[in-house]
């Protein structure tokens, strides 16, 4: 009954279906679909579900829909699965899409390459619209996209994208080449597929064609997995600004080793440095002794020099990450955070002085030279916040020059560079103004 | 010459163009070529782009190119506008546009409304195939998305999708109602672009039918503005745990004042939460005095605590905001948080006890009661660790459960909030451990 209800479909339109079934009902529907539908249906499955679900299958039903998977739904799985596994799925597949599945994972990890799918349709420039039309009724009806037709020449080479609402509305007599506007825009293979997310942010289309270094159209990717791609570089970026490694995996099923792992690391690494701040301290001892009304601000001080730093290193990765600026204007981003800076530090100056002048007409905790310690801490946060901003503008910055992924220096990381930085200042200026009355 | 090469393309076409295009050429292009040309291409420019090329019309240039905007693109632009100059551009519209175009802004800030356009083509399930094709050939030929026909009833109610390949490839005398698959995804208009977000990754669709409470089709939703969607809302989640309010504007534009504004909020409400820690040290004033060395660690132990926090966080957020769990499953996520920072705390108070415990073999910085300084500190970490994993993951779920933005518990918020209450772990611990000695 289900077989019969799902048969008439095409693929594509299984999403809804598949996307929301339970796993019994799933395994059911897998063992008695037709090899195509079965196979266009197991890319709409998460991860999880795509390995729970090949288990239950016979060593023959999972050869049956590996090779009939399309090659990008193929790679995305073959990729999530260990190596050893990966290996027994690839011995399944037939000599043919063993090659195509083989030559997509030889891609680096989150490249173009790895994303592509062989399913596209060429045309030649001297043939007429009735003869690519008549080709693509051949030869189309099970691509993915058929609303582009590439145009290339006799070695494969890409000449131009004709959108196919153009060929349909074209005289059949017309030649391909007449239809060609010149604009044709390409991903190369090899590129990170953040690039590819951002050509399919600015030119709104639904597949874009991916060439090798001769030009030569290979594949093509889609739209829709992009925005996976967009999700899944967000949710790296968020996890590296939170200040652990990116999971790669969502948080619910991770399993909890790995998730201590990936978060200790860098706990260590910050905690290392952290501990500076008790050697920074330590040289202050004697300073502390004498006046401990200036250790009682050493949390609020260096915290918000974090702070500030926090908030400047997160905006400037999101508008790296966006494209916003390039690497040499790094001089205009340190311009705005120089005054942003400076603006910041003197709200919280003024709300700090404020605070133990208020305080101290109340109390003497902060004993008689109030106004010494009110302007000390004053000052600090003037000093702190503003080079708290300008660590965390110039990090991230610093970051990409050197190679490195800018969202490394995530809000953690930053906080600590300026806590234990931010404590010299503090105890600096406290010695300055405190020198012949406190200390 | 322009004009002539541009003409004879179709709109979309022109986004590889005119993405690239300075401004002075855009003004050119925009002057003299036809109004659906111009109006296509609108869409494809930067919001600051299409404000500085307006301005550059006359009223008159201005008054046809709004008219002919695509009804998503204008809202869009619209949107972005100061209240009175959205006005102006109102009036400059024809009576019919201004209604569609004001029904439209009728809608909620980042609603799925707000994103609709009306090029839609729609048939009734008693045509035939052939009815249909001559149909969309009619009316269909500068719709956005002509790759799903939208079956409705008498009143306008949405019956199916159906896929206009499906359509192209089935003989000409079938009937609509034939084709109908009895699934089809549709977003309500009032809903956030969160939810239209969610259910495009789901679905892989390159458009979704909007309708209203009724069930009635009044609008779709195009794939290409999700990309948009996605970017946004992550950059607006990204700034928000950053520790500052979402910017809404690209950080190399946004007017200095504007941010300073934004960012200064946060910092002020994480300062005068920080000062808690002040009040907290003040309590423990005497203990700091007798015991200087336990001063030493304050900014190490509260900052470890804090960093564990913000990890837990943004992990947590991440993976609320992509739907990973529900808040009915918060005790899941407790229990890993209870495991992963009990562990994360054993690590970090082992390295710190072993910090200590080594320099005291070759200095007496720590004093003669270096072991129990050792434990003291030891014994904080794992308890700041472990306290700070467990705020920063059931905070995000408190703050969703009360109706707030999860993302509102950022990095600086978690750390602040562990801050305080570490401090009084630390010198609780400690002085339970050191009375009698130190203290
Ligand atoms: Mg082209
Ligand atoms: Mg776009
Ligand atoms: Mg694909
Ligand atoms: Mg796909
Ligand atoms: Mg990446
Ligand atoms: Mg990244
Ligand atoms: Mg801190
Ligand atoms: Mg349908
Ligand atoms: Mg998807
Ligand atoms: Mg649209
Ligand atoms: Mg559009
Ligand atoms: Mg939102
Ligand atoms: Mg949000």
């Amino acid at each position: 009954a289900l077989k019969k209800k799902i048969e008439p479909w095409l693929p594509v339109d299984l999403a809804p279906i598949v996307a929301d079934m339970p796993l019994e009902e799933l395994a059911m529907l897998f063992r008695h679909s037709s090899r195509e539908v079965a196979a266009a249906a197991f890319g709409y499955l998460a991860v999880d579900a795509q390995r729970k679900l090949l288990r239950q299958l016979t060593q023959e039903q999972a050869a049956a829909l590996l090779n009939a998977l399309p090659p990008d739904d193929r790679t995305a799985f073959l990729d999530e699965l260990p190596l050893d596994v990966a290996m027994q799925m690839l011995a399944l597949l037939s000599p043919e899409e063993r090659k195509v599945a083989q030559s997509l994972l030889a891609y680096p990890e989150n490249s173009v390459g790895r994303m592509m799918t062989l399913d596209f349709v060429t045309a030649r420039p001297e043939w007429t619209v009735g003869e690519t039309l008549a080709h693509v009724r051949e030869n189309g009806a099970d691509r993915e996209t058929l609303n582009m037709v590439y145009v290339v020449d006799e070695s494969g080479r890409l000449l131009d994208d004709v959108r196919m609402r153009r060929v349909l509305l074209s005289p059949l007599e017309k030649r391909m080449s007449e239809l060609f506007d010149g604009s044709c825009p390409t991903l190369p293979a090899t590129d990170d597929r953040e690039t590819a997310l951002e050509m399919f942010r600015k030119y709104d289309r639904v597949g874009l064609p991916v060439v090798d270094e001769f030009g030569k159209i290979i594949g093509i990717v889609t739209v829709d997995d992009m925005l996976d791609v967009a999700a899944e570089e967000a949710t790296e970026d968020i996890q590296k600004l939170g200040g652990s490694e990116a999971l790669d995996e969502p948080y619910t099923t991770i399993p909890l080793l790995k998730m201590v792992r990936k978060r200790a690391s860098w706990l260590v690494i910050l905690f290392l440095g952290e501990m500076l701040t008790a050697t920074a301290m330590s040289y202050f001892e004697d300073e502390i002794a004498k006046a401990v009304v200036l250790a009682l601000f050493v949390p609020l001080v260096i915290s918000s020099g974090g702070n500030a730093g926090s908030q400047a290193a997160t905006l400037v990765i999101r508008a790296l990450a966006l494209g916003e600026f390039t690497l040499s204007q790094w001089w205009r981003v340190m311009r705005r955070e120089l005054m942003a800076g400076l603006a910041l530090g003197v709200i919280l100056g003024a709300v700090g002085f404020l605070r133990i002048a208020v305080w101290s007409q109340f109390s003497d905790i902060y004993g008689p030279h109030w106004l010494l310690v009110a302007t000390t801490v004053g000052s600090a946060l003037v000093g702190v916040v503003l080079w708290g901003s300008l660590i965390g503008s110039m990090l991230p910055l610093l970051l990409k020059r050197l190679g490195f992924d800018p969202a490394t220096s995530s809000a953690p990381f930053v906080a600590t560079l300026v806590d234990v930085t931010g404590l010299v200042i503090y105890f600096g200026l406290g010695y300055l103004l405190l020198r012949g009355t406190l200390l």
